[in-house]
């Protein structure tokens, strides 16, 4: 059996390669900026995403000056030292080694904000599950993620940002969400495996760990408190 | 200026093709299951998509059996008809009559959960923004998404389902939340345009009206006032 509409071999590949080859980019971003054609074929791309009741609800913001970038860095640096300070031991030395933004070295940066309760798509698909408008606009950052891989263009997703002072800088009203801020760039080279297995931090588990048939798997359970309990004892031990 | 790791020109336009031709489906599926292949690569495809600390918070429950998918259809129906009762007059008319799953008719349907205060990734990039472990689950759901439509794989998002009695019949434990139910099979043909526009339920807007330059653009929350007067109004009308 084939599917109706099945991409011939080479484009099918293409949108393989996109999906394995992807990374999250925090360093390496080159310093000439990214040119209209390809910025909008990217943007394009994050505005195809599938929406709940076709509400679009992502709205783009692109910053390419360095004031508000900086000013946007300086968010970054205190909400980054919040985060390490719940660190001790090793993994604080471990997490203040790591390099977790571009914000400065990419010339393109792209905060992707949505507003989850628009009148667009007339509440279709929201009643049951509100979430839906911040996930629609979550599937706008990986269609663009994807498309800028093909493109070779780097894209890292900032999360270390605390959201009212960044809806501060970029006059976001209340009831609109910061859900993506992305930096973005032409790249030196894509690695070939996530910075943070390479650095140590965590390990890629299997497929077959993740998949369940028909119902839950009890043992994701078990193995989420197993590792409860073990960073309980590591805890311990680096204040003994 | 040409990105470092920038795809061949059949490659690159696969990406694109999946992105742009990707629909919603809720009709037209086939009776043929997927073969084991056709699945392996759509749920390695999801279990490559970023994630926050690489903590790969999202689980798969694949459900193929009659009898659950009718549990959860009977869920459906229960959602669909609390939704129904949000609309009036034409509204509702044109809501009754739209089509919003295919729980029974797609061979396969599959559960994607997420416990977003998993240990593993150690926190890293969710103390300014716990929501990530979420936003990762949901990037991996366009993933396959989209490595769907390559195959010619038809992928449906049901989000009309009280999350509750889903996690009841899914025997999903109170702190694993449901991001995505997802019905998927191969189907007779993708539609040009999505279903919504088709029927008249929204149009699309360009890409122009969502992008904004250096700053949150405040003309988005005039249009948004703007619809929900609109609203208003014909809410009056269809009540006189």
């Amino acid at each position: 059996m084939e599917g109706a509409g099945k991409f011939p071999e080479d484009e099918s590949r293409g949108v393989y390669r996109a999906i394995h080859e992807r990374r999250d980019v925090r360093s390496g971003f080159l310093p000439e900026p990214l040119g209209d054609e390809v910025l909008g074929r990217l943007l394009e791309a994050a505005h195809h995403a599938p929406s709940v009741g076709l509400m679009q609800p992502w709205r783009f913001i692109l910053i390419r000056t360095l004031e508000i970038r900086k000013a946007i860095h300086d968010i970054f640096l205190r909400s980054n030292r919040a985060a390490l300070d719940t660190y001790q031991g090793d993994s604080a030395k471990k997490y203040a080694s790591l390099k977790l933004e571009g914000i400065l070295e990419a010339p393109q940066n792209l905060c992707i904000v949505c507003n989850p309760e628009s009148e667009r798509g007339h509440r279709l698909g929201r009643h049951s599950m509100p979430e839906m408008a911040l996930y629609s606009a979550v599937c706008a950052v990986q269609n663009l993620w994807l498309a800028a891989r093909a493109e070779g263009v780097g894209v890292g997703w900032v999360s270390v940002l605390d959201k009212d002072a960044l809806k501060k800088v970029l006059n976001i009203p209340a009831n609109v969400i910061p859900v993506a801020y992305l930096c973005l760039g032409y790249v030196d080279h894509f690695a070939a495996e996530p910075d943070l297995e390479r650095a140590g931090w965590e390990h890629r588990i299997p497929l077959d760990h993740v998949l369940g048939l028909e119902q839950y798997d009890p043992r994701w359970s078990a193995e989420e408190n197993k590792s409860q309990r073990s960073r309980d004892i590591l805890s311990d031990e680096s204040h003994s």
